[in-house]
């Protein structure tokens, strides 16, 4: 497989994604190409080429966190989005990862990919593993802050080939987060959206609440991209404030951090809380696999969005996305 | 100050509400009226009644958590929500607690007590406290699951009250919660409601996000009833999941669940994860002191809620609402 992957964007860019790649290049069958400065990320990774199925494709212009979504990828047609969307559209890539601005790679993907049909928002798909033995997949997690009924169901749809996919689950549970399990719960939206996927044929289990994300209800967790996108980062900075907790000064061991939440038998919710075990979030519904990596990510986190990268690739998900399409 | 608590409401009445009750008037100053089945409170709780401040009002019909709100309280006149309910607005009580059905609270609230003039919605208010140094109010927790910007605004003026007369702050930093701090991210509403409470002369410190909850950034945490209680119900779930951890076998101490978790240092978050560390939250925006538990409670939430209604009785907390009111 080969992943194209964006060495410009996000806040440790280039140094901690050159060294996510390269973590990568030596866990998976890949080929990954960095784009970036090429100067640079020869400095940084040259030594490597050679050994690793590792490559450089140059890009002259980058696009900041702060500028304007659709300004910049108009401006800036040699930026690393820019041109790592145009390698994807031109099939010389099966996959390409972005740690960057996130507007500016859902307006690329958007624009230079398209959507497949059938789907009229492309929505972002965060795995959130709160259950040991239940990882689910929430969707959206904040493409799209306002949506309607009609988007949900499709969030549904694109969720359910994804884990049918991604986690191989035959027949996933799709549930619809509300404010109370009845039907009549929810705001208009959830209201609406509930009756679309009820009258769908996926596996809907109805509604269902915060609480449920830490008891492994669902396998496909629907909602907005506003909530989704507020829930997320509530988790993930409940995870932080885990992570940062110092020991009583008696406390028996010499442990700090995961460490210490390990030694304790905590290692797996806190780790369950790190957007940086699973690296990235698919875009789904673009015609082609892009993987949106989180602002923060270091080498691990990147080096897991490759992992997640190389599966989307295997099986082609955005692929499979249309031909389910097709069969509905 | 006289508090009137529903024995009859929650999944652990009457047993664990009168124990509650029982330890409150332990610990208070304060007179607590027990609503409920007669018999069953005298066998329960009489023999406290004369050395404690405790009495017994009876109530011979029960609303369940599955009834429908709005026909419930018309049906059953003589249930302990109702009766509650009235108590506050003959002026017979100081402030009245339920753990039982929420819908059926707001509604006797709503209807029997009627709304605080210039709040056309009452607000949910939970203590969320995620950081140590800084414990934030989030409302609406749940009371309004459809909102316009109007009504956030409201909620940022409710939040600011409560906040300066309970918490002690003077000048109380108001957060919109959002997916993004720009003026621009949000959904529709948010996008609004920031422009609204912008231009009040609340401290208003724009947009704050999901992780902005861990990090004591806002003392009033504003949100619609809808994603409120999502973000307050997914921390609720984390909670338990800390809870029930097990250590590794071969961890040094004999400790489990919260005495493990405080061990290692970590005991003050998985506290602030509790919801029956407060209680209960306050029903802001209706003429009179309404607590409502959450409907899990045990003896110490509901000890905590009357904690928390003795605070809100003796600042008159819903008087002060309609004196800020006024000033506007």
């Amino acid at each position: 497989m080969r992943i194209a992957l964006d060495a410009s964007g996000g806040e440790y860019a280039p140094n901690e994604i050159v060294k996510g790649a390269i973590k990568a290049a030596h866990e998976y069958d890949v080929e990954i190409a960095l784009i970036g400065k090429k100067s640079l990320l020869h400095l940084l990774a040259g030594k490597h080429l050679k050994k690793l199925n590792l490559s450089i494709i140059g890009a002259s212009q980058n696009i900041d966190f702060h500028e304007h979504p659709m300004e910049a990828i108009r401006k800036k047609p040699r930026s690393s989005i820019v041109i790592g969307i145009n390698l994807l559209k031109e099939g010389k890539t099966d996959a390409f990862i972005s740690a960057g601005n996130t507007g500016a790679v859902l307006c690329a993907a958007l624009f230079g990919l398209g959507k497949v049909e059938g789907f009229e928002r492309p929505a972002l798909a965060s795995i959130i593993s709160l259950n040991r033995r239940s990882p689910a997949l929430l969707l959206d997690a904040g493409a799209n802050a306002d949506c309607r009924p009609n988007h949900l169901l499709q969030f549904a749809q694109l969720g359910s080939i994804y884990t049918k996919y991604i986690f191989g689950i035959e027949s996933p549970r799709i549930g619809l987060l509300s404010n109370g399990t009845e039907e009549t719960k929810g705001n208009r939206l959830i209201q609406e959206s509930h009756q679309l996927i009820k009258n769908s044929n996926l596996n809907f289990i109805g509604n269902i609440e915060g609480t449920d994300l830490s008891r492994g209800t669902a396998d496909v967790i629907v909602t907005d991209g506003f909530t989704g996108n507020i829930v997320i980062k509530t988790v993930e900075g409940l995870g932080d404030s885990f992570i940062k907790v110092k020991p009583p000064s008696d406390y028996s061991r010499n442990l700090r951090g995961r460490a210490l939440l390990a030694d304790v038998g905590l290692g797996f919710l806190v780790k369950s809380m790190d957007y940086s075990e699973y690296g990235g979030a698919c875009l789904l519904g673009v015609k082609g696999n892009v993987i949106i990596s989180h602002g923060r990510s270091r080498a691990k986190a990147i080096k897991n969005a490759i992992g997640l990268a190389n599966r989307a690739a295997e099986v082609n998900l955005s692929q499979l996305i249309s031909e389910a399409k097709d069969e509905q």
